[in-house]
């Protein structure tokens, strides 16, 4: 690689049409199917995550899918000389949909305000329906359509990944529906473009793959569905050696953030808020008492899923509080700088 | 008062030296102090949660308060013609410190990252400490320090009430430490001026009070108490006569919201997200799946608080969705106009 | 009586026929009915949850009942010298259906296995159906009869209490729908004839009542209601001075027993079992983590209710693990007594 | 073996000197050691949930053991002809220590009464103890000994395994610590000798596994670890062909028992008594709601634990409510009397 030549660059594709058998829907337990330098661009896609099996408000998705091949992922993706105890860093330099439509749904037994396979009651399921959404990419407008009254309601375009993460620790395998420490399903609206996402590494290589792109989506996801949508994404990837990351962490211009995945829904505000205030310890010097202090009057606490295996709860902490102070090496600002000039390229 | 004047105006003294035991810390079973018309104005005070005792990082709350005489509410006020199945309306115009500093501080076995009498542990309570912050209200700053480091950050002051509630149903009368479907201590930072609560009536008169003025909080209030002070208030009071609120509801210029209190947390996300599929229904018209499709896609979740004896989850929908929709008959919008003449004839 | 006889005797009558309005439906807010002196004897009746007003399977809660006036406590009593920091003592000398037969019902939002008013959602809510059960005092059986089909059950007649307690503290009010720290609406078939419970006392005269008889009830009361029955009760109250409780104790000649109440459930466990690991510490002189690893391999711990605005789980520990200890200086055998001498007297 | 000689036998061996990394500690995502017919013994024995290596107080769980090699399982067994949609039935014939000893232990951030890494808190952890039991087979006695003072207590030794599962669905894979509907680490006392254990089966051959044994344990298992035992068991294994079963269930002669896993505790409770109710309904056929009313007012529900990833609440019915009912055609009976033949050949 030359100076003038930039990071390495990865285009991969993928075939929408690729038998659902070969997708990949889990964190773990698959071979990669590319490897990485650290500092590279990979220049790639995502299928929806229905697998583009639904299209209009008549494909139902108890009808139209095999709950096994739902969520696939692109990846996963070998970080070369990642190793158990380093950061890996995903800064999110675009997601674009793909397609001039989105498509959300009701699943029976699944959702918040649904009974569920967990959350077992006596009712009957709520019905299952589907939503099509056009996407306008011009005017960055979603447009909603109720199925059942006229009612139509210009929604604005915010392109975010539902699901990124890497393979979990202890050997396990876990299904793309659930998110946890290894990150995987957090739905949380702050993984858009723009954002810099770190996972603890678990397994040599890392081996991480996203999916799940979202048009937009309400925080907490209250139906379990976004507008969901295949999506075009660049992503610029780095390692942070030999600094740990217990639970996923997200950084922007604006915000550093924690993300905690559990249930009940307080320890996944826990986790989040808990690995915040270690944080601010790390980044200030401060004690915990005082970094727990500072975080009780500062944290925005979004929450981002109270529908998947695990909940999702985001903190976010604003930088301007904290002037000059720098988390990761700069990692995220060396990132976004890389996507900025990558994408500049392709212009 | 004549006819030209504007609405009535009800000026309510507070005196910060009261005997504690004549402090109003529950809703319900207390006497009203005053009784007001509908379309009012209330112009009082409120003392902080530690009715003023703590005022440097010597005093603890376990030596200097009596946790019977906690968290102090201005009321009850008794509002002529409330009657159970009304909404009462609480524009807060203005709510501004009395005070150039507030508290906050560490209580044992109390706060979202401690063990508590509830989360019950076999750990030591964590260190007890005080923190008092400077309120500067013309740079509208408030100033975090430190106690174990250097560690000096500038905020904005925020100023909102904590706890806003009637008396509860069922012949309850409950600590004003709890938030519930009454209202109560739901330590929200929406509750700032500018909004609207919308409460329902449980006994004649409605009954309401409020108190636990904050300079600012972050969302989900971590170690449990936010920057407390005591505050100047004018609330402009109102009632939807005939139309039951079943949890409270908050409107501002941009936002519909709804709060839902309960615990686990995310049973408080229900509450407040059915609540807000069914003020959709109600706006629009829509059916109950196409409103849950809505919410799905364009809800904000800020978490309120996961400290009090219940959670509590704020739901918002921005109006900007829902061009020309109006909630509760123009209340809001009448209330503003209200609270903004009064605070013009003050200045 | 005669001075020579034993203790005295309080006989208080309930009135079925009594006006909705003047039952006892809280805990805490109602002047006591009569007063009581330490090692007394209490010998009145309860009317059933439903205060008598379900006899058929075509009565519904719904349609029947004022939902201010359900679940009607005896009570409440002052016990003469009860103060704050003391621990009040309920002996169940005798429990015993007035009438021959019990009710059981579904009530629309309520129960562990439906969407309720906090755990939101948007299912209907399922059927409301009552079931009347025949009790045979003498072969002391309950019947069980379907409604929808020839099923026929023959279970055993096990009468208890579902609801006893004390006035809370901090001025606080309570449904006797609810459990918590001072009692209540715990739903344990623990709490029947040979148990002594022990209540914190939180105001002076204690003012103890106690109501919600079950024939007999399942563990966790799945649908939220038991065999309901009114009963005949023989109590024998007594205080343990400067004894505080922080949340009930329960003792029978077999086991030693604490319940929590809150939620989530798990927070309900933890109250039980620190609460157990404490009294074993004060009962054997061990440390808190000796204390902590025998509670771990002994503890018997049935969950009592998952329906009530609080989940209440009991822990149980095996007197024959401790031979030679006791509790509470020897007050429940001492009650135990006084029971059996006055039910051998009334013979 | 001979045709005469009754059931298939498989001596399985297991190796307490096996190198770590070639322990199963996964349910899923491991090769079978072997395979099984339906209808046949399996004799084998399993380590201990340390793999043998805390043998004294001194030996702590942090210093001795790598967290991916803890609680190892004995197989996986692939049986010939499961499949998916199939019921895998395992009965434990015998469950006896193989030691004198047993052990237990306190681990850092893991037990229903400390902070943990999903219900994090900033206390710091609970102190790391190790408690030795000498087991005496012959008495049936286990020997507790307090760390910190000198209290000995004897329990009833209760020989029983925490652990019993399939290859999960989805192709996931999970660790040996984590209950599910695949069954797994479920820790309830009530899988002792002389139960039944029916099992979904997931992929072809099932492929189940086994291990923790405990010579005693509480419910709920309170610090989180039992008196942890290698045992030499006895497995009678079947196949139900073509019933389905989504939850773990147990039968005794007693009773019939389902177990949920989830968080909250509540929801392991929901699913539990769910299952209950629809086993009823299949075993009776009554009505839902018949059924529902019916395990209202019979279940008994013992926690199982309150320690691991997902809790585990157990729920069962007496069976001698229902005379001349019989469960998954006769299976557990019949798997009673050919272990018992077995154990009888073998003595």
């Amino acid at each position: 690689m030359t100076a003038t030549a930039g990071p390495p660059v990865l285009r991969h594709e993928v075939d929408p049409q690729v038998d659902p058998r070969r997708l990949t829907c889990t964190f773990g337990g698959a071979e990669p199917v590319a490897s990485l330098l650290p500092r590279s661009i990979l220049d790639t896609s995502t299928l929806d995550a229905f697998a583009g099996r639904l299209r209009t408000v008549h494909d139902k998705v108890s009808e139209r899918l095999d709950r096994r091949y739902v969520n696939p992922q692109t990846g996963p993706f070998y970080v070369d000389g990642a190793r158990p105890g380093d950061t890996l860093a995903l800064h999110f330099a675009r997601i674009e949909p793909r397609e001039s439509y989105g498509v959300s749904t009701t699943v029976p037994l699944f959702g918040s305000l649904s009974a569920t396979g967990v959350t077992a009651m006596l009712h009957s399921p709520l019905p299952e329906m589907t939503w099509i959404y056009a996407i306008d990419r011009r005017s960055r407008v979603v447009h909603y359509e109720a199925n059942e009254s006229a009612l139509r309601v210009e929604l604005p375009l915010d392109p975010m990944h539902g699901t990124v993460g890497v393979a979990p620790a202890l050997g396990e395998v876990r299904s793309s529906l659930v998110p946890g420490d290894w990150g995987g399903n957090m739905d949380t609206p702050e993984m858009r473009s723009g954002a810099t996402c770190y996972l603890g590494v678990n397994v040599a290589g890392a081996l991480f793959s996203f999916g799940d792109g979202h048009a937009r989506q309400g925080e907490g996801e209250t139906c379990g569905v976004a507008v969901e949508a295949a999506m075009d994404t660049v992503v610029v990837v780095d390692l942070v050696k030999e600094v740990a990351t217990p639970w996923p962490r997200l950084e922007t211009d604006e915000y550093w953030m924690t993300a905690g995945s559990a249930r009940p829904l307080e320890d996944a505000f826990r986790i989040a808020h808990s690995q915040l205030v270690h944080w601010v310890v790390e980044l200030t010097g401060a004690s915990v008492m005082d970094a727990y202090q500072l975080v009780s009057q500062t944290a925005e606490t979004p929450v981002a899923n109270v529908v998947d295996p695990n909940y999702t709860v985001v903190a976010k902490m604003a930088k301007k509080y904290l002037p000059g102070v720098e988390a990761m090496a700069g990692t995220h600002q060396r990132l976004r700088q890389l996507g900025s000039a990558y994408l500049g390229l392709m212009a």
